[in-house]
C-alpha cells in the first residue's frame, strides 16, 4: 500500500500538533512543511521532513503531495485552498475557512469544480464526549430533540491584539459552539438572538468586542439552542453539552486533572477541569487527523466539510447582527445579504 | 408567650401541606379554615381545627387570628390580600398575587396603607439547595456574577383545562425561575427575550400556550441570565440553577430518590431526580412557614414581599410579549403600559 | 378503629426522638412514658403524655397498654422485655438487647414462650440508602454477593466514660455494621477476624478498648465481608456499603448537607455528609417507628427481631476474642463458651 | 547529548507496548531486541530497530547498550538481571523478579555489587490517579494515614493454563495491590492476614487457587490497610484506592469511557470503567518509561527499586502461608523461612 504524502502549511501552536500527530500515523507520509519564519521550519527538520520552504505554493508545485493540511493564518486559507483544489489536492484546512460568505463560496465552488476532497478543523467533534452525546442522539436515547445548551468558557482572554483581528468572541470562539449546536443534534439554524456583555476586561470592549455572551438559537424545526460564553473561567476549560429530548437527556462533562476526592473538615474538594483545549482536546486532535487520513484512504465523506465551515460562519454573522441590533436575525437576512464583518 | 393565631383559607393540595407544616410548629396555632368545599373542611376538622367555614370573609371578621394563609385560587388573591389587610391581619400569600400589574399595585398599597405584612410564597427560595447557591453568591464565592442558568423542567404537564387559565407557561411555571433569578444574584431584571414552542404536546399549542421555552434576562447593570423550561421531563423534575462569576462558578443539583450506583455490564446506573414539587420541595414548605411565623414573631421582614411578587410578574409579561413579538422587550415597556394579560 | 396505645420507657436524646416520632402516627396514642428522672419526664407531660413516671413496672402494670417502647440505658433491656413479654405487651426495644449470650437466650425465651412481638432498634435497615442496596441484591441485580464492604466511621469518639461502660468499639459501634453485613446479603456469618488499633485517643486504649478497626467476616457460604470503622473522621459521619456480585456491583453514598459544587482556581468543593446520626438516620428513625407499628397492625413479622440481636452480639463477641487472641474466631466457638464480655 | 541506547528483552504484549513508548521518548534509541518467536521480532524490525536475535545474551554481549528493558517470562527475570548486571548495563525489569525470596536477594546483591540500576515494573505507580493520593497522603492533608483500602478487580478471570503458572492470586495480580499498600502511605507491612475463596471459576480452584479475597494488612506503627480482589468484575476494571486518616480521607476513583449521563425514565446512566489495564494504565505506562529514562539521564533513585520487589512478594509469600493456615502470618516469618512457593 502506497503511503499518503502530505505537505503541511504553518508551523504554529496547532501545525506542530498536527505534524506531531500525522507522524504517528502508519500509513502517512509528510514530505514537506511551509511557514513564513523559518525558525518553525526547523521544527519540522528535527522531526524528519525533508523539504521545508517559506513558500507555500512552491511546494504544492514541487512536491509529489496527495493531501494539504492547511494550518497557516486565517487571512491565508482562502487562497491557499483555492490553490491546492486547482493543484488536484485534498485538503485538510483550520477554521475558519473566512469570515466572508462570498469568498468562502467561491472557494468551496473551486473545491467542488476540482472534485477534491476538504475538510474542516472542527476539533471538537472528535472528542469522545461530544461523539458519546452525538451517538446517543442519533440513536435515539433521548428521543427528539427539543433544547440543546452548551456550555463554552475560556480560561482566559487572548492578548487583546489577537482579539482584534480574530473576527471577535463569535467568529473566533462562538464558531465552535455553533458547529456544535449543528452536530450534536444534526439540525440546521434558522435564528439567532445573541447578548452580549464587556464583564472580564474592558480593554476588550475598546477593540469593539465582547467577552461574555448568551446566544439563543432556534433550529429549522423550532426546536432551540441556547449557548454561553466567557473568555475567562477562573476554574480552568469549560466545555459541556445538554441535549433535552422528549424521551430523556444526555450531558458530557469536562475532562478532569484526576479523580480524587479530598474529604475534611472544610468540604470535599477535587480536581480541576484541564486548563485549556490543548490538554483537552489532546485527544481529539489525533481522532480527528486519523479521520481526516482514514477519508482519503477509504474514500468516504469527510466528517466536517466546507458547508459545515459555511453554515457555521452564517451563524456567527447573524449573531454579529443580533448583537449590533438587539434583534433576533434570520439566517436568511445573512444569506441575502452576506455582509462582510 | 402567647400562640400566634392563623386562618387558612383553602384547603387544595397546597394549603393542606401548609395546615400540615403550621400543626408542627410550636408557637402557632391553626384556628381557623375556610374552603368552598366542605369535603375539604373536613381535613382540617379531622386535624382538629375549631372553626371552619365556605365563606372565607365571615372567618376573618369573627375568629380571632393574628394571621391568614391564603392557599385559594389565583384569581381570589388579590380580593383576600386586600380584605386582610384593611382588618389588620399578616398575610401569607401563594403566588401570583394577581396576573394584573394594576390590580397588585393597588393592593400592593392597600397592604402598605394598612402596615401589615405580606409575605409571598415563593417556595423555592427556602430549597437548601438553592438557598446554598444564594449565600456562596452573596457571600462572594464566585466574585461578581456574569451568567445565571436555570433550568427548571416539569415532570409532565397539567390538563390542558389548566394550563387554559394558568396565564400560559410564563406566568404560571416559569413566574418561579423569574423569581430564582433575582433571589440567587440579587439583582433586578431589565429585559426579557423570551422564545418558546409547542413540542411536548400539540394541545397546549391549541389554547394558545407554548411548553418549552429559553428566556434570556438581562439584568440592569448588563449581566445576563437564561432560563430553559420543558413541561416534561421523562425523567422527573429538573431544578437546578448555576451562577458563573468573575471569581468562580457555583451549581445546585437536583435531590434523587437515593444515593445508590449499580455497576453492571450494561453501565453504571442510579436513581432519577425525586419526582416532582411536592417531593422535592418537602422539606422547603416547612421552611417557608417557618420563616413567615418567624418574621411575624421578630418584626424582621418577609423574606418574599410583595415587591418580588410584582417584579416576577412584570418579567413575566415581558416575556409574553416578546413571545408574541420576537424581540427584546424591556421591563420599562412592561411598566409603563401595564398591560393585560 | 381503635388506636394502638403506647408506653415509652427512657426518655434521653434516642428516647425522644422515637417520642416525637410517634406522635407523628395517625393510628397511635402515646399513653405513658417512665424516666428515673423527672425532668426528662416534663419532656412527655409537655407532649401530652397523660401519664408519666419514673417507675418503668408500675406504668406497665397500671396503664391499659398495647406496646412498650424500650430505650432505657442498655443494662435495663433484658429485665424490661422480659416484664413486658410477661405483662402481654408486644415490644420496640434499642439494641442491644444485652451482652451476655445466655441472658439473651432466657429473654428470647420468655418472649417466645408469651408470644409477644419484639422488635430491635437496629436503625440503618430503615435507612432509605442501606434498604435500596438490600432491595437491590435481593432481586439479584448484582447476581450472587461475593463480597460486601461496609464503611462505618464516626465523627468523633464518645466521652471515656461512656466507651468504659459501652461493651467497647464492636458492642457499642460495629455491632450496627454487623447486623447491616447479614441484612443486605441475607447471610449468616460463620467466622470473624478482627484487628484493631489506638489511634484517635489513647485515653480510650487506656480503658481497654480500641478507636480504628478492620473485621473481616466469612458467612456460611464462604464469601466474605469487610468492615472498617474509626471513632473519628474529621469530615463527618461515613456511613457507606458495597456489595459486590457475580454479575455487578451496588454502593450507597454518605447523605450530605447539600448538593452544591463550587468551581474556584482552588478546586472543585463540595459539601460534607450530615454530622452524625441523628442527622443521617432523621428520616430512618421515623420509618423505623413506622415499621413497627405496621407489624403491630397488620401482624406481619417484626422486621429486626430477637434473633438479629442475638447474631450481631454473637459477632460482636467473636470479634473480641478475635482481637484478643489475634486469630479468626469461628460463631461457633461463641455459641459454645457463651463467654460474658 | 548522546543518546540512551536501549535492548528490549520479551515482545509479547506488555513488551510492544514498552517498545511503542521507548520510541516515542526523545533523547533515547532502541538498538536491540530479542524474543524466542521469531514472528514477534518482525515487529521490532517493523519498528526499525537494526538488532534481533532470539538469544538474549548474545544482544548484551554484542550490541553497545546502556541499558535493557525486560519483558521476557517471568522464569526468566532473576537470570536475565543478574546477567545484565554483569554485564554493566542499567535495567528495567517486569515484576517479579523471581518468585523466590532466596532467589532474589542472590540477584539484587549482584545488581549492587556491580553498581547497576534496577527499575521493577509496578506500573500502577506511575497512574496519576495513584500519584495524586500518594502525593496528598505525602503532604499531610489526611493526617496522619489510619486505613488504606484498596479496591482490585480484575474484568475477567485469565485462562487456568496461565493461572497455574501464575503463583496464584496473591503473587499474579495481589502483589500489584501490596505495592500500592506501601506505595501510597510509605510504610512497611508487619503482619498479613488473607481469606479466600473459589466464587468464579471452579477450575481455578481445581489448580490449587482461589479467584476472590480479602487481604488485611497491619503496617509495622499498627494502622492497617485492607485489600479486596476478584478475578472478574463484571462491570470492568475496577482500581481505587481511598486512604483515611486524622485529618482527612481521600479517595481515586476508576477511569470511564467517557463522562455522559443520561437520563431517561429508567433512572440515570454513566459509562463503565475503561476495561481492562491495558487501557486503564495506557498513560501510566509511558511515564513509567519516561521516568526510567529520566532515572538514567538524571541518575536519581529509581522510582520503584530491587528492594519494592522484595518487599511485595514477602507479602504475598505470607498472604499464602495466612491462607493456607488461616492465621495471620508475620513478615518476619517469612523473612525466616523464605520459603519456596
Amino acid at each position: 500500500m502506497t503511503k499518503i504524502r502530505l505537505g503541511i502549511a504553518g508551523l504554529g501552536r496547532i501545525g506542530k500538533i498536527h505534524l506531531d500527530n500525522l507522524l504517528q500515523i502508519p500509513n502517512v507520509e509528510v514530505v514537506g512543511a511551509t511557514d513564513p519564519d523559518s525558525a518553525s521550519l526547523q521544527y519540522a527538520v528535527d522531526k524528519g521532513i525533508a523539504y521545508t520552504n517559506t513558500d507555500f505554493e512552491a511546494m504544492v508545485n514541487m512536491v509529489p503531495l496527495d493531501a494539504v493540511v492547511i494550518c497557516s493564518p486565517t487571512d491565508t486559507h482562502a487562497d491557499y485552498v483555492a490553490f491546492c483544489a486547482k493543484a488536484g489536492k485534498h485538503i485538510f484546512c483550520e477554521k475558519p475557512l473566512d469570515l466572508s460568505l462570498n469568498r468562502i463560496k467561491d472557494v468551496l465552488d473551486v473545491v467542488q469544480k476540482h472534485k477534491v476532497k476538504l475538510m474542516l478543523g472542527f476539533n471538537r467533534r472528535f472528542d469522545k464526549e461530544f461523539r458519546k452525546v452525538h451517538e446517543l442522539v442519533k440513536n435515539g436515547a433521548v428521543g427528539n430533540p427539543h433544547l440543546v445548551k452548551i456550555t463554552s468558557r475560556d480560561p482566559g482572554a487572548p492578548p487583546v491584539g489577537y482579539i482584534k483581528k480574530s473576527g471577535g468572541l463569535f467568529l473566533d470562539m462562538t464558531i465552535h459552539d455553533f458547529d456544535m449546536a449543528r452536530y450534536v443534534v444534526e439540525k440546521e439554524v434558522a435564528e439567532v438572538y445573541a447578548k452580549g456583555a464587556v464583564l472580564v476586561d474592558p480593554a476588550i470592549g475598546e477593540v469593539g468586542d465582547i467577552d461574555t455572551a448568551v446566544v439563543t438559537l432556534t433550529y429549522t424545526d423550532g426546536t432551540m439552542a441556547v449557548i454561553d460564553n466567557s473568555r475567562e473561567a477562573s476554574y480552568g476549560y469549560d466545555q459541556r453539552v445538554e441535549v433535552f429530548g422528549s424521551k430523556g437527556m444526555v450531558q458530557s462533562n469536562n475532562n478532569f486533572h484526576d479523580s480524587h476526592k479530598l474529604y475534611n473538615k472544610e468540604g470535599i474538594h477535587a480536581a480541576l477541569p484541564l486548563h485549556f483545549f490543548l490538554e483537552r482536546y489532546q485527544e481529539a486532535y489525533k481522532t480527528e487527523m486519523q479521520d481526516f487520513i482514514k477519508g482519503l484512504e477509504i474514500g468516504t465523506p469527510m466528517p466536517v466539510d466546507g458547508n459545515d465551515g459555511l453554515q457555521s460562519l452564517k451563524i456567527g454573522l447573524a449573531a454579529l447582527q443580533s448583537l449590533k441590533h438587539n434583534r433576533p436575525v434570520k439566517i436568511s437576512e445573512v444569506e441575502q445579504s452576506a455582509p462582510m464583518v
